[in-house]
Formats: C-alpha cells, structure tokens, sequence
C-alpha cells in the first residue's frame, strides 16, 4: 500500500513555517504498514491543488492532504477537492452540529463563514474534528483513498491517531514494515561504512541500510519490508546485533531515541540524577531533556544564568571569576557545574557558558567559543569549543557537545 | 522566476526527521524575488528522483535539491543527476582539495570512499563545501537551473548564502516579492476576517492576503509581486495600515517576528527585564527567548525548577505550601513568580507549574492542568489553563499561554 501526503499552503512555501505534518503523518502511516512515497507541497492555488492530487493518484492509492480548511478567502481546498471529484457541495449535518457545539463552548456568534465550514463536496464522509471547526473528510474514489484534513498539528494528529489510522486497519490488510534504528556517537559516516561493509553487503534485498548523520551522531537504520512480521524481526535483530557487535563502543542506544533520552534511560536504571547550569544555550538543554515524559525522575531542573548577577546568585560563582576571567572562561564554567552539583543537589551537572552570537565575540574570544563542563562529585571534565557564527548552530551544537560530555563521564560509571 | 525544491531521503518520508531545510531555502529564494511552486519529499530511489526532477523541471526555471550527497551507498543523488543528464562522472580537483584539508585538519585517514565524494557529473560546476566533504553542485541545462546540495542543514546554509544567492543574482534581473506580516493576539481568524471584509475585498490583484492561525496567535500576511518594489512597498504598507487601524487592540506586531521577540523589543526600548520559573515548561519558554539575538539586554534568565527542592530553594516556594497545595497550584505559582521577582531581581516574571502528561495527572489535576502567573512588582495575574494530553503540546501551549499573559501584563505600561 502506497501512500503520499500533500499539504496546501502558501506559507509553506514561502518558507513562513515548517511542515512539521508530513513528518508525523509519514511516522504514523509507516507503522501501520503504508509506505509513504512522495510528499509535496503546494500553494493555495485551484490549478496546483488539482495538478498535485492528480499526479499523486497516478502514484499511490492513498493520498492525505492537509491545510486550507481555514473559513477564510485563501482556504481553497475544499471547492477545489468537489471540482476534482466533479461534485457539488452540501452541508453537512454532523460537522454543522460540531461548529455550534465549539461556537457554544466559546460563547462567540456565528458567523456565515463558520456554518460554511459544515459544507463538504457531496461524496465524502465527515471526520469530525473534536479540536476544531474544519471537518475532516474521507474519500473513496476510483480504488483510491483520499483523507483531507486540517492544516494545524494537533487537529490533525487526533483525527489521524482517532479516526484515520482505526478505519485504514478495519478496511485494508497492511503489510509489515519494521525499522530498527541503532544511534552511534564519536565516528564518521564514512568510518563506519567501511567497518560495517560485509554486513551491508549481506543484506537480503527486503532489509534496506540508511546512515543519518547529525552533528557528530550517525544513526544507522535497518529497515524491513514484507508480510511475515515474526520473521522481519528476526532478521532485523539479526543483523541489527551484528553491526552493534562490529561498531562496538560507538553504539550508545540500540533504539530510535535521541541522545538526550537514552542519557535519562541510563541513568534512571541506576538512580542518578541530574542538574544543569545554562548560559549561552538558555533553557534549551532542560527543554531537551523535559520534552520526554517521565524525565523528572532523573532531572531535577537547573539555572539559565544569563546574567552575571543569576550566575552568582543561584550558582554562587564568584564575582572576582567572572571580573578577572570573564562569563566564557574555564574558570567561570568550572565553578558554574560544582555550584549546579552542590546547590542542585543532584549527582552529574552539566554547565554552558559561550558567546551564541552574533553579537558579542571579542578578538580573543570570537562569537563560537564556547566552554563547557560536565561533572560528578569525583570527576569534572571541561572543554572548550569554536563552533560558527550562527546563533542557533551555536546553541545546538553545544547542547549536542554538552551531552557527549556527560554520555562519556557516565560510561566511566560501568567500567 | 519559478524555483522547485526537491529533498531527498528515505528518512524523511518514513517520518524520522523533519525536513526543515525546504523552508528555510523557500525563505532564502523568496527574499532574492524567486517564487517557490513546489516542494517534493522523494525517496533515495533512482526511478523516483528521475521522475521528480522531470516534472519539476517542466514547472520550474530553478530546481534546488538537498540530500543524498553523503558517502554511503545509500546516497544516489549525484549519480541519478550524471543519468539524468546523460554524462558521466569525473573527479575534480578543487573537490577533492576540499576533501584533503578536511581530513587533514581531523587527522583521519582518507577512506576511498572519501575520495569518491570529489567525483561529478562532468556537466556540473562544483560548489565547494567549507563545513563538509560532499561538494555543491551547479548545472545549467535546457535552459533551467539546477543546483544539488547536501541535506546536512548548516552545510546547505553556507552554500546558499555564499555561493548560490550571489550567483543567482549576479547572472539574473529577478522580480520583487515583498511580504508584510501583522501578528494579532486573541481574536479567532474568521472573526478577524469578519471585521476586515471590505479591505481584503480591495486588495489589487498583485497583493494576496493570508491568514496563518497558530495556538491563539494569527497572523496576516500581505504579499505583493511586481517590478517596481518602491511602488509595490507603498501599496503594501497602504494596506497594512488600513488593516492595522481596523484590527486595533488585537494587533501586537506589525512585522513577521513571534510574540516572544516582539516582548523582548517592547521591554528593551523601556529598559525593563524579564525573568522566569519554569516547571512544566521545562526550559522551553527561557530556550524561546534566548534563541534570539540580544535577548540578554532584557532576559536575566531564571530557574528550571522540575523537582520539590529547587522550588524551594532557588525560588522561595515554602515548603508546607508545596505540601498542602502541591505543586501544581495557584498558591505554588504564585510563590514562583514572587520568587522569581525577588530573588532574580527583574521588573518581571512569569511562572509556570503544571502537569504536563502523560502520566502524573489525578482525578482532580488531570493531565494538562497547568497554574501560569505573570507579574510585576506592582501587579500579579494568574490564571489556570486545562490543556489537552498530549505533553510536547501541553509544554507549548503553556508557553504561549505565559506570554500572552505577560504581553497583557505589558500593554498596562503603556496605558
């Protein structure tokens, strides 16, 4: 079962948003068996819409549009999807009833472009949309499935998690596709191609190897195509531990999970807990490690010391370091990780101090330098980096940098 | 002058990763007067890439590609262009250079491989790589444009900014697109749309109008085409105006920047500072301010208090009320955001405690409860919100929803 995914909107390609849709959807359908084999993007425009839905017919038996369900002039989608179908347009009972049910929980008047927004193309059934006023809607047309949905994320991912993928299984019998996904840190794409090339060459035709590099951590991914899912994983595994045997002390989480993740699995299985002093990455390190459920057992939170008077206040780094060495120093960062350690309470810190850009670098400390220290109450290490001039690099790349520090440091806890 | 972007990867369509790249080009190319008409997701399939760049190329004048430039088998692009071209491959010297001082400066061995990355389509002019081996590829066939990058985002960047943009508009006489984007808070787009009927009716046919509503927040946006860019700019602002001036209070920006950066201006042309406490946020509202340039002069920064102890002992929340209350509780934020003022020293603070799923949510706090506090030492708001159950979203709804209450809190300054 092949699908594709369209999503309409001018803001897309302008470059206003990203399309962080395509990537959840194609995630979603993946796991229930439907490979997605082209995403496009597309502008609110009549001739484009029919253009696309046509060549992605020609393509998949599946196609999932999203955006322009909006009630206002630019939403174009709906009208453009009963001209492609050559329907009329009707107003539809259920999806009429869910805007004044919203209307009503808002205590706002309705408006004629609301009550439009119960109007569908005549063949299709409504999903309706709990979070919103754009109904969803499922067509069956020529042998192909087409699902339009609204364009805001969390509209769209309850009726695909509710409503889409539920009738997709109770229609179709899907076919297995299983990925397994083995995050290595410390070696190139490269190095690790070469190490590893007898096994990638053994692979039978229906297991696929992709290398996904990102800032000095390569994922490799096994993927499995068939009908039999027992022995899909079977072989998977199979080939799975031969490459984590091959790569040894580079493989750092067996699992599609980010750095961060497998650093709060690790050390909740032991009972550790963790602090952090942030300067330059400013909250983003704990927005890392607190986007995943279940991460306060592990992480106790932390400073973003901005400033010189936080750095001293909460972390009790002294005035005459940051006068005599600076906010970006060694000195500074050293006393900013065991201030985090003893006033956190925690067992590992970890500190950032840095100058994100692209303001304030000086000739002897250029916009990119960037101190950091990890550190338990028997060992501290600390590094300094030159990273670019772009701020979001900068601040990326040391919170990237901030976590290879502390993976290393609680390896030294199994040796 | 019409562009495609055509991004290549199997990791993007099976959802593993979000293809930001496409949106950062789309905004890049815009600002140089090129329109983009389509973005295509493709797979790392010879037939599929052949396929996409056929029928971008009957769109388009530009076709810009990312991905698929690594050294792995997996990676085709470069010789599914020298196929699709119809020649062959050569090595070239200034690539192979590039390659050299890379591996030079790691002091790694150079892996065959690694030297195959210095190979070309003969047809191509290379566009080097300062941040990476996989060199940038420019053609000019059949009249059109293409230009292959690697998919690696801050490699791409360079490219674009230092090589490919200058070419561009060295070698063409590009048109003017000029966009204008008004932030308003607090009234629903159809409403909004509702008020402002008559203008948008005016608009000439060279400006479109958008709506781009996102958790509370719409945008609208003017986009003007044409030749004349000092005329199309005065009609542009002539509208923004008119729209402005209607829209009144709910208008908070009247340029395309989010909400959190528009408070950072606001207070710093007043000298007033800002800092935070954040539970269930988790770092993400102070990663929301420190993303942009200069948000030190007003942010001091604040505490990611995730557990019982640093509540109280970074933040002063008493410990009977953590106890008798819990930390999810209008007299914890409270005390949060007191805390916050007193011992951060700013003219404000928000606070934010809540639960933000999916476990830890009882009969009586369910999972999306969340107690938000804005405050200056004169005056405190305090609300509480009942989200949904999905975590990421919780923790960024509650962020919007903190800098609503701070931008309100703001607003009185100027009253």
């Amino acid at each position: 079962m092949l699908a594709e995914i369209i999503t309409i909107g001018d803001e897309i390609l302008i470059g206003q948003i990203v399309d962080t849709n395509s990537a959840w959807m194609a995630g979603q359908l993946n796991n229930a068996g439907i490979r997605v084999k082209q995403i496009s993007s597309v502008s609110d425009n009549r001739e484009h819409i029919l253009t696309a839905l046509g060549e992605a017919a020609k393509r998949a038996d599946m196609i999932f549009i999203t955006g322009g369900l909006g009630p206002t002039k630019d939403d174009i989608t709906k009208t453009t999807l009963a001209e492609y179908f050559g329907v009329g347009m009707v107003e539809n009972k259920d999806a009429l009833n869910n805007v004044l049910r919203i209307f009503e929980r808002y205590n706002r008047p309705l408006l004629t472009v609301n009550k439009k927004q119960a109007e569908v193309p005549e063949n299709c059934e409504v999903i309706i949309n709990k979070n919103g006023t754009a109904p969803g809607m499922w067509f069956n047309e020529g042998g192909k499935v087409y699902v339009s949905m609204p364009g805001v994320p969390f509209e769209m991912m309850y009726m695909m998690e509710e409503e889409v993928i539920p009738k997709i299984k109770s229609l179709f019998k899907l076919p297995v596709i299983i990925h397994k996904t083995i995050l290595t840190v410390g070696e190139g794409e490269s190095f690790l191609a070469e190490r590893i090339a007898d096994i990638e060459d053994a692979l039978p035709d229906y297991i696929k190897l992709a290398y996904l590099p990102k800032l000095g951590q390569v994922r490799l991914r096994l993927s499995g195509y068939g009908d039999d899912e027992a022995f899909l994983k079977d072989k998977i595994n199979e080939f799975a531990t031969k490459l984590i045997d091959r790569i040894g002390d580079f493989v750092v989480a067996d699992e599609d999970i980010p750095l961060e993740k497998n650093i709060l699995n690790f050390m909740e299985k032991r009972g550790l807990t963790l602090s952090v002093a942030e300067s330059c990455t400013g909250g983003y390190i704990s927005h890392l490690f607190t986007q995943h459920a279940g991460s306060s057992t592990v992480f106790y939170g932390g400073a973003v010391s901005y400033s010189y008077e936080l750095k001293e206040s909460i972390l009790g780094v002294k005035h005459e370091t940051l006068l005599q060495y600076g906010a970006v120093s060694e000195q500074t960062v050293k006393e900013m990780v065991e201030g985090a350690l003893l006033n956190f309470k925690s067992d590992y810190a970890i500190a950032v101090t840095g100058i994100a850009g692209p303001g304030g670098g000086t000739a002897d400390k250029p916009v990119g330098t960037v101190w950091i220290a990890a550190a338990s109450a028997g060992k501290t290490a600390i590094k300094k980096f030159t990273f670019g001039s772009r701020r979001q690099q900068n601040i990326e790349r040391s919170a990237t940098s901030a976590l290879f520090m502390l993976n290393t440091l609680l390896k030294e806890v199994e040796k």
